[in-house]
């Protein structure tokens, strides 16, 4: 996956991994694939069929696949253009779904971004990934190996469909949660520490990555509503969507459940920043206040000490007796004057 | 109910609470159930049956009742999953509906989220709730209890449900005005003590709550209308609506109102907030300009009586007659003069 | 009318004032009413009969009159609960429409809401005030009594309805220019005394009282929008409404426009409070560039007086001829070198 | 036209002015009509008819112009009342628009809001104006008069019309391109100047124009939309418009771009507000480190100075050899040092 | 192009240049056109014919262009007219669209806007440019020069159609990204050198410049969409359009992404001013913070060396013994225990 910072690795362009997973009730294959036309045998062999291809860059191997899969060239180029806002397309004969998988690194706070395109044909299923390494399907390779039984195993390819998008929704909500733990924590230190830091920097990386998530997440809303809309189409390539309408359904529940998530805490981190200005702003009116009451005290004392630091010839409180106490107990009465105003009049 | 905060109360996750409560207009039974097949001969001798568990993380127990009536696994899991958003459902059979019911207390300002499942079938109504204290159906019991006259015990299960999602949107009007005293408590004393005390933590927590209540509240819009417009649906599931369609209509306008109120409440948290930080702009404004008519006063005076503290050897002036007294009367002339400046020219 | 801020008048709940208004072209029977059988005769014999009741807290009477004309409990409920939001509602034989009207007094700067409930049957209209005093309807009263060439007194129920709507409508229009009489007033002081005074608290009250006066007034956008609709019904109880087609869209284009000027008023209150807060801001900054402006003059000039008041043994010049008169050359030329590095550069 | 302070010019009320303007593609007549009655043979012998009236305020003259052209009553009010909502209404016989003809005087900084009705009958039009004097129709009376060959005169009224529509559509560009220009010179002074002179109450006041621009214009989106959809009605006095539908479509066009530009001017007061107080919280925050770099060189000095200026009878330092000049060195050190101590750590 | 600021360069109106492209999958012709009649033939010989035509200020040109192919005389004006609002027209035997190609100089950071009108007839395109030099399409020219095999030579005038239409929208990428660079450049700025140079500016030109981008761009959503929805039209014109539908949906998908980049890039800009004030208001705190510190510690002690400055004949602590150096353990005491005061009850 990339960096939302769009810090592209570098790779070897011709490195597409092609991997393949068929299955039926009864039995599983699972094996790397050299030649995309190798597995035209197990695909007669078995219910389902999904081919996965890691790495886009390499957009020979993924043409390869297209024109084995009879793809458009237009969503060929969609599939290696790793910058599309995700969408669906409704082909005669197979579905185009293409989307992003996040992830986050709580530690480091690095969001990770990986396009995934993902076509649903008759009994296949078609997956393109970004970059190399990791995906969030493993759960659903796991059940398809061990269990034989399972619902996986005893469904259609718009099933494994369901499951892939079901794992990607899935991953956006832990993604969320992630960010949102850090946001929590600092909304504890703003309120506990009462803003001794500066969170204005924190907040705006979090703020930004939310938003980079939710332009990412948002599109999906119409993806998962099309999916559903599907029910009275004679198209051929979304008819066996209709038997697993209902898990859809499922899907476009969470979906909106995480925009919305994204939405409130994209809200919360304006709120947030607000708290803090309004903490900030009360302490600088307290230093403002402080300085003031100081300096309305010792102005007026310094003054005082001045004028009896003059060297006049004839001052005649010099030489009173009690003079000096005198001018301590005037500076006292000034000093306590002062103080007693600031404290009833409450003038600030 | 649980802490909007998200704290889970550790329980035993073999409590839950089942019983079961059925009536027709001339008896009623109240029970609690040990095996859910037990309820099958009452559910024969009476008109309407209300089973009602309470716990929902007994999850063994939640398919039991699932199964026992039939009900899809992915709804299964709806309700035992207490963080999924409020929705509607219709099957064949029977309506889901999952929302929260939410409550408030007013001195400890502590929100608590319970999620509710409720489902509708022919006769008879599932209520599933998150935790195993206390609800909002209490008064409804009570009429079926006691008044064998009454509209409830006179009525299809439509009505218990709509009696029951009446009640939840009740509970969503008081905890809304109890939030909303604390509310105005706050306005008062921001307006009468001329922000004295930094609000602004109480505003940012009020501010969440609100918005949490109104996160939680604002699907049930859809969910009221929903069940409106199902008027000339032929699905069994429903037909029995249409004969309490005057009384969701009536909820519907509830969950309107209630919903309104909350965006008015949040709406005003902003404009207190707002305030509180305009008093304040206003008191450091006020605070500043104190400071600066003090030191315009006292800085050449200071300076005046440092000129005449200087040791020169020839300084003509110290050795005047009455060059003392015309030192503080050019002090006393500045000091007048300064203050008439800034009473006069209004500067700041 | 009740006080917006929800202060209800304690008043004797059984004080319910029927009072009756039937005519017909030629004649017209103005009466109050201790037993609402007693109207029966009476509206056989007029063609319109407008049955009005004060004081909607004396629930018994409320029902009475509900029962005779045949009102759903629901709707009963809801002229009696005078929280409600402004609604419609159509049964087969009359409209049901709850609303609010609203009254401002100008020097003591409240705001009245009184809830009205207006039911149009055949050929009668009832009207249940929440409060025992005043209305908007006195000019139709008038008309009623004094004009029997009128429009009014030619005209069928649904006209008198009309005129009702119209008579609430245009209250809004008075009670929002009343307002916003006194939100010039301040806006004026605002801007031509510079801001002294702070108008903080009175700009959040004006705020306040007009997302109120919105809040009542939005919802009877819906509510005449739906009567225009009406047209092509076959519910007995709308067809006398398409007599009077013109006039409800008359009443249409008065509320988008009174709710137009709502929502003018209030981002005006908006825009008032940033050009205070700007001025503040302005004022803020001349009060510091004053206070750094002085300091900076005075300062160094202090400074300058305390190193020749040391008492050093050796300080040869203070024992130049022309020592203390060159001090004062250099403390001159400080503070005019000050004041002209200030001036030119406008550092600041 | 009234200024939009709502300083209504005092007039005689009986001070209409009714004038005419009759063509075909071979002559034309204009004249000043005293009796609306007179006009009717002229109608017969012209294509198209143009009836303007200026001063609304008499009432009397509107009726009988209404009364002979057969208006309904509450058409003749909203031509009489001046504070309507710019609308559209379709009678059997004609249509009427009623909207604002706007104009500004860039020197003076005055908006001019005059309202106009407009009425298109079968082969006549009626303009209905608030005020006696000068409208945005000259241009279309100088074609009528001179280009004989032009579109106008060799169409119907419906063109006449749509040209109508289309001056005051012009209009409203005009305006707002003239605010705009002085939005503009004020963007330039705040950047150049860096804000030298308050700005904030002329952006107030920019932006309360072009909201009450903004306020008049809006509703005509719907109107010219309203009239490009009339394509397939029936309605006799509609038949004529969709001869000039490509032109309707033109003023749409023109409407809507004006409406955005509006948009875009209110925005862009917003910004420049943002912008200014930007720039002087940058200020305020330059003369708090000038005078906190100030304070913190001079106050140790004098400090340093008011130590050796104490009395004390033993203060060694005082008779040292060259005791006043280590104090100076070791003040210089102390300034060098805190200026060193700014620049280098960029504490602030 | 012209600049966002509207400096239209100043060029000779007559100076119009016309050229053509003509061309089937066999040959093509690429020629300047003096006379638009001598192309006649040419278009018989070619499969599709695309004339450009570079300065519309030359309106003579225009015309006889427009009226060689027969277009509407509003058509020629909206050509003619460069400030006019994306848009698209359908006419029975062309499709006329005017949009908007931007182009962003990096460096001197100019954005530059120039009007395209679009005209796709039966086997031709029309393109009028409103600048001479420079365009988007060179591209597509040297396409159709070179690959003779290519999509382009070998498919109708709607093909070109959309090569041109993807050609402006990339513009509209491209123009973005150069933007969006420069916002990168000073927002690291502004996070990693603390905002030490006010950005204020930068940040307001910057917005200015993405608004005026998105107020060209937004427009074109419903342009795409309308192209879009064209499918079941009977219309001669648009029928070649369903050829190329799925390359249509490509610039839609195209131009939804490009407009949410930069609605995106416009909230950047928000926060990034959020951010630089936040940091700013946290500076202006410690700055005080700072300043109340030290006036707190050298107040007093400024105050105690003047008290010890008097001329007082009796001051019992001037003699003795130890006085000076008490005075300055006194200080010192001072001092210190202020400083430990703020760093203990980290009072601000």
């Amino acid at each position: 996956m990339k960096n939302y910072k769009h810090e592209h690795k570098i790779m070897n362009e011709n490195t597409a991994k092609l991997s393949l997973l068929a299955y039926n009730p009864v039995s599983f294959v699972e094996t790397v694939v050299q030649d995309i036309r190798d597995c035209t045998q197990l695909r007669q062999e078995h219910e389902v069929m999904w081919i996965n291809l890691d790495g886009v860059k390499d957009s020979k191997q993924v043409k390869k696949v297209g024109m084995y899969f009879d793809l458009h060239p237009l969503l060929i180029e969609d599939i290696c253009n790793t910058n599309i806002r995700p969408k669906i397309e409704f082909y005669q004969d197979h579905i185009f779904v293409s989307l992003k998988m996040l992830s986050y690194q709580r530690e480091e706070k690095n969001l990770f971004i990986e396009q995934v395109s993902l076509i649903l044909g008759n009994n296949y299923i078609l997956s393109f990934q970004e970059d190399i390494e990791g995906d969030v399907f493993e759960p659903i390779r796991e059940k398809i190996r061990k269990q034989h039984n399972g619902k996986v195993r005893n469904s259609n390819a718009a099933y494994l469909f369901y499951s892939m998008l079901d794992a990607i929704v899935d991953g956006y909500t832990i993604t969320l949660e992630d960010i949102n733990e850090g946001l929590e924590k600092l909304e504890e230190e703003i309120i506990e520490k009462e803003a001794e830091r500066n969170p204005t920097k924190e907040l705006y990386e979090f703020r930004k990555k939310l938003k980079s998530v939710y332009k990412h997440i948002n599109p999906v809303r119409e993806i998962s509503s099309v999916l559903l809309r599907t029910e009275n189409d004679t198209m051929k390539s979304v008819q066996q969507l209709q038997k697993v309408h209902i898990y859809l359904q499922d899907v476009n529940d969470h979906t909106l459940q995480v925009i919305e998530n994204a939405e409130a805490y994209i809200d919360a981190t304006a709120n947030l920043l607000d708290l803090y200005l309004s903490i900030l702003s009360n302490k600088t009116n307290d230093v403002m206040k402080f300085l003031t009451i100081f300096s309305s005290i010792f102005l007026p004392l310094t003054f005082i000490a001045g004028v009896y630091g003059m060297n006049f010839e004839k001052m005649p409180e010099l030489h009173f007796e009690y003079g000096y106490y005198a001018v301590w107990g005037l500076m006292l009465a000034i000093a306590l004057g002062t103080y007693w105003y600031f404290k009833n009049k409450r003038l600030f």
